[in-house]
């Protein structure tokens, strides 16, 4: 009687997995700054929970599979203004863009099948992929290029007969890079050459600063029909909690795929997309001050990592993420040590280790991933910390 | 570019894919009767929505990915009161009882491997093992014998090497069946003397009639580590829309796996949590009106249908399901036509068919799934709309 192979071989989520030794630093009265998850301190706007309390739920019943209409409405709504052209009935809520994604990847892959995926990539894509048996092939990208994609033929080399897509974030987690216009057009080409579906993962979509902005796949006319969007409410209105995303597609297969597996496990939960409506609804200028701050952020914590010594970073134009090559033999030992043994006036930093967010071995083994979600304050003093961290550091490599 | 061989050999749900016949029927002015799903119309207990409203939120935050510890230690008390050890650590909530049926699936089997599943079955099994590539097993069950399990050596030869565990509803849905603790020992020693896991799906635990109690698997010591039990807050406390159900085992190398699928997709929805902690502290007492309610219900539908001709139907002693033989070519194709061509006085009646209860093919064809989850005045008139219908359809064969 053993568990599966399967599940024998998932990881555990660097991101998540060191919070045991997060717990016991705060245990022994450390305040730690949480720069390894991208849990934002925006507040959730108020109308989410203002909706939600003004409903009038005698019985609390299940919602129809697909979500709650008035929800759907506004999610279409929403993707009008952005310029994609969806109808209500083009999109299926989801248990948060988790659930999207793996309804995704299910609904493309049969087992041994293969998708490219852009890495670094969010690490639970592994998370996704795995139970299904589905394989991710690894778009390798470099720090050093600020993550850029490499050229059509080098991507193009990578697929094979069992590839079926290609998933990516734009803006990317954990790399923080906004894809430019040529780069989306040409996955979109290959994605046409090659007869593979794009599964966009764009929860990020309103985080993008200095002025530029990310090209969604749901705008592109000519691959309408091969593209998956992945959606979130979780970042867009700092409402990770509500578990509300959703899956949109405009070919009918995808969303007969999806509305099977939305039928299986009945419904996403229903206050929660009662409130997410109203965040939908919101003034889209909402955005504006959030987006600034964000920008503000990036640079505070950016322009203090830039000076230490030995730390390679380059200045992202998107999401809430950086990676930093620090000078250290192993970013996760790095991490722990600085959760079980620094200090600095009872207090430390925590990040992620990259390696995971790699497909390809021996990649990442000295990168972190750092979430600029603190407030300006919190991430002079982090950073601080975590300079101090860094000289002190046994495994230091320089 | 075509969508996966697995995705499109998934069945869309039975019990909801003729919701669209019933929508157009509501359009057309009548009223449907929703005896089709195990929506219960007996009121959320006030305290659900009143934790939610009076918690202080600002920042809708990721719950740990094991679920929120104050509801988890509520779910380890109500177990402590049925006789089962649990400690909160041996609990991780889920969304619904559905995503931890998914992970108990993937926790135990790999590619083709097989689970045994008596028959008929909650017909989502099929929807949670497909996109697995797992195969069910079917230990067939019938109506005339109340669908009591078959002896011992009957299931025993249905095991094969890639058998990797037994997964059953006790009370059954969609049969009503209270299993005898014979029957729920017998399995047990099976799973013992084949190494096999046990998933024991007990949402509809405290629905048991006429004086009966359904012996819970996480009472029995000598399996304690084959156990995996799945629960759920949407029938117990009438909470379908809440979504948030568990996994809960002593085995550690499920937890972990059950970890593993768990931080993939992050947490499940805060509120929610907050929300179901105060249904686990209701007073114990809360279930007998409630209960004595159903079995009145039950009992005011199988008096109807036992007068019907041709029906046969038995008095199930749990859930609140029965099936029922109906003198008709095909359960299907009647429920249509009651949402399509019947109406008395602008009501009718929806009903699910069971064919796809069965993994077994050509059987239940004539059979349907009656939930008696309206209050008695509707199930009254309900049953005089079904035998009316009965009586008029054209397929019909008596």
């Amino acid at each position: 009687m053993q568990t599966s192979k399967r599940i024998g071989k998932m990881q555990l989520s660097p991101i998540r997995r060191l919070i045991p030794y997060a717990n016991a630093a705060k245990k022994r009265g450390i305040k730690v700054f949480h720069l390894n998850i991208g849990q934002p301190d925006i507040e959730t706007p108020k109308v989410f929970m203002k909706a939600i309390k003004e409903a009038e739920i005698d019985v609390l019943a299940y919602a129809d599979s697909r979500g709650w209409d008035p929800l759907r409405q506004s999610m279409a709504d929403y993707y009008k203004r952005i310029g994609g052209d969806f109808e209500l009935e083009d999109f299926i809520i989801t248990n948060g863009g988790s659930e999207a994604l793996q309804w995704a990847f299910v609904i493309t892959c049969d087992i041994d099948d293969e998708i490219l995926v852009p890495e670094p990539f969010y690490t639970n894509y592994n998370s996704f992929t795995a139970p299904f048996t589905v394989s991710i092939t690894p778009i390798t990208t470099q720090a050093d290029k600020g993550f850029a994609l490499p050229d059509e033929a080098s991507i193009v080399e990578l697929i094979t007969d069992r590839t079926r897509c290609i998933a990516l974030s734009n803006p990317g987690n954990p790399t923080g890079v906004v894809y430019t216009r040529e780069e989306v057009e040409m996955i979109a080409k290959i994605a046409k050459e090659h007869d593979l579906f794009i599964i966009a993962d764009e929860v990020y979509r309103e985080f993008c600063y200095d002025g530029k902005e990310a090209v969604s796949f749901a705008t592109l006319e000519d691959v309408k029909d091969r593209v998956i969007i992945v959606d979130s409410v979780s970042k867009r209105f700092s409402a990770c909690g509500a578990r509300i995303g959703c899956i949109a597609s405009k070919n009918k297969d995808v969303m007969l795929g999806a509305l099977k597996m939305a039928q299986g496990r009945l419904s996403s939960p229903t206050l929660e997309m009662i409130g997410a409506k109203a965040l939908y609804d919101l003034d889209p200028n909402y955005f504006d001050p959030i987006r600034e701050r964000y920008q503000r952020r990036r640079d505070v914590m950016i322009d203090a990592m830039e000076k230490m010594d030995g730390v390679m970073i380059k200045r992202p134009a998107g999401a809430f993420y950086a990676i930093a090559s620090l000078p250290v033999d192993n970013a996760e030992k790095f991490a722990i040590w600085m959760l079980s043994e620094f200090e600095q006036d009872g207090k430390t930093v925590m990040v992620a280790p990259v390696e995971n967010f790699y497909a390809s071995k021996n990649m990442g083994l000295n990168e972190a991933r750092l979430a600029y979600v603190l407030k300006e304050e919190d991430l002079h003093e982090a950073m601080k910390i975590l300079d101090a961290g860094l000289k002190a550091y046994p495994g230091r490599t320089i």
